[in-house]
């Protein structure tokens, strides 16, 4: 087969650069090594930027997320006491949309057909060919037999465990942190305790209040890699939820059962540069954020906006280093975006080298937020996305 | 002898105490082990934010500090290679005032008389006794004999290492902070090389240009703790200067003899409460900040003012528990500015334990300052004082 550009990986990032070109007239295949299902099964967060809202509505795939979505005008930090509202709406004059990945996803996927997009699924083995060159070619396994698509560009929207990354880790360099505790998330089909989101920093650790919907809740608490899900039995995890929000959250926490109940590690990443000869990364492929702050998904929805720009750029003509761009473009505001989340969760999470030192500056932090609006406008600005 | 307050420490806090109470008509006695000379000879910052300048404005005692006092109504921060300008006049419409310590210790010092402001010089063994009755006093050595000053109020003034402090270290809890390391300084008899002062982090450590007038410079670099002096002579600081610094203000250096060069270690301390029974502390008696931002005389001052506040409104009968909120005020006004000077001090050094990702976090904070108003407000705020 020959293309364009041939996209490793179906999920967000992927379907939404498929798109993008397909909307710009670009020709392009996106390879997904497991199924359309599995995809969909995968369970991640949903708030969304105004950069990730605007990429739907210019494909004009956004009736569901304008319908279903929840506009978010701000959110919470709590000190285990009180609640601080970082209102940004009025801070920044945008808001955020409560929508989970998996809706984002699956309105992508349902788009494909009629958009001409092709997908093609359980592609194993993905590996990516000649990328020094200007006939790249991607090979991988389907039905049993190895296939071959040649394109112009490649690009890896392939996640942190994908073959694009891996094929040019000699070619850059890593950036990495790992976190030493984990979030432990339950999902439940009870209401939200409160109407926007509150990141809580109780002396006993962490805890996130969260939601899907009006009518499906979402709540984490940190707990050190070493515990087990199976140690965390749904009452445990709602009464420490319970503490840790503080009063004023937990007196509206409506217990029901768990419908997933998971530990995931929490880890900043970043490969540097984001492009290695015709091969281009976006998203999890080339970075990873700790979930604090949910910049994950947007990330990789700015990255995909400055890829559509460079390959439209680049097949229109219009600028001929279009592409040796990107990476650089890209980073700018990946560094801040990873600079956010880092510091986020170090001010939201207890780490076992704090001393009591250490633990008075995240409450010296709070209280100053609490009492700035420079900073509390600095913090929502992140929030909200700065700007592409 | 008998007073109102007995006021341990005659640098600045203590002197600005006397002085402040002296002017509300309430008896004080400033008691110092050492000698005016040698107090005038410590060699301190002298970056004024507006509460210490309005102290000394309400005490009349502004005239030379508004002739010779250089107002700065921004500074710099540096990544090695560019200057990012702080314009604390525009972000916050105040500015800082840059006036040696010695030279406001000096005004205090000369006012003495005048004001009527007992000061007792060479007063040694300091001693707090019966803090919890109505009838504290404080005992001392003076000229061989053993003397005794009773009061219905102490206040330490004594700087870290002073007596007040150690006398109630079991009724508090202390929070510190160690960093790994030491501020190398040199003063010079040359013009500074920038009109405002630029903090730098090179990836080769820490720098400072600061400046005592416009003839005198102040500079500083980090060095690990376990360097000496005597392994820096000028011309290797004045190297590593124009190198930290950037190349923008290297080609401003004027090179000249050093006037004095010493390393100091860098520490964050809070005691807390700063107040037990009929003693309370100001300044460096219960807590120090590291100098990066030059909180350490403004914090002085603002407790300062507030112990002036309390013991004017006890005195005058105006408020039973003044005495008793002293401490919670002070602190609330500490713990941000020791957040402020922590955080500025992480931001701007090496730490032995950072890897790359850690550097790469600072250089994507000093581009997310660059690129905020938000971000640089909130700096800027800090720099020129929380409001009191």
């Amino acid at each position: 087969m020959k293309t364009q550009v041939c996209i490793i990986g179906a999920g967000p990032a992927g379907l939404l650069l498929g798109h993008l070109l397909r909307a710009e007239g670009i020709e392009c295949i996106v390879l997904e090594r497991q199924t359309g299902d599995y995809v969909l099964g995968r369970i991640r967060a949903g708030v969304l930027e105004q950069i990730t809202v605007s990429l739907m509505e210019r494909l004009g795939l956004d009736a569901r997320l304008k319908a279903e979505g929840l506009p978010h005008d701000g959110f919470n930090l709590a000190n285990g006491e009180r609640l601080i509202r970082i209102d940004i709406a009025a801070l920044t004059g945008k808001h955020v949309v409560v929508y989970g990945q998996t809706e984002l996803t699956r309105d992508l996927m349902a788009a494909t057909e009629e958009r001409g997009l092709e997908v093609i699924y359980g592609a194993t083995d993905a590996a990516v060919h000649d990328i020094d060159s200007d006939a790249p070619y991607v090979t991988f396994g389907k039905d049993g037999g190895e296939q071959r698509i040649d394109a112009r560009f490649i690009v890896g929207c392939d996640g942190f465990h994908g073959p694009s990354r891996q094929s040019i880790l000699s070619r850059g360099a890593e950036y990495h942190r790992e976190y030493p505790f984990g979030w432990l998330g339950i999902l439940a089909d009870v209401p939200p305790c409160n109407h926007e989101l509150i990141y809580a920093n109780h002396e006993r650790g962490f805890a996130l209040a969260s939601m899907r919907s009006e009518t499906r809740s979402r709540y984490y608490i940190d707990v050190p890699l070493t515990e087990k899900v199976e140690d965390w039995p749904d009452e445990r995890i709602w009464d420490e939820l319970s503490i840790r929000l503080g009063p004023e959250a937990a007196a509206n926490i409506t217990r029901g059962p768990s419908l997933e109940k998971s530990i995931a590690p929490l880890r900043s990443y970043v490969f540097a540069p984001m492009r290695a000869g015709s091969l281009l990364l976006c998203g999890d492929a080339a970075h990873i954020v700790p979930p604090t702050g949910a910049k994950g998904l947007n990330l990789a929805a700015s990255d995909v906006h400055y890829a559509a720009e460079a390959l439209r750029a680049f097949f229109k003509g219009y600028e001929a280093d279009a592409i040796a761009g990107y990476s650089d473009k890209a980073l700018a505001r990946v560094w801040k975006a990873e600079r956010f989340s880092w510091s986020l969760t170090r001010l939201m999470h207890r780490f076992p080298e704090d001393g009591p030192f250490e633990r008075a500056m995240q409450v010296a932090e709070l209280d100053y937020i609490a009492s700035s609006k420079a900073a509390q406008t600095s913090i929502a600005e992140n929030y909200v996305g700065l700007p592409v």
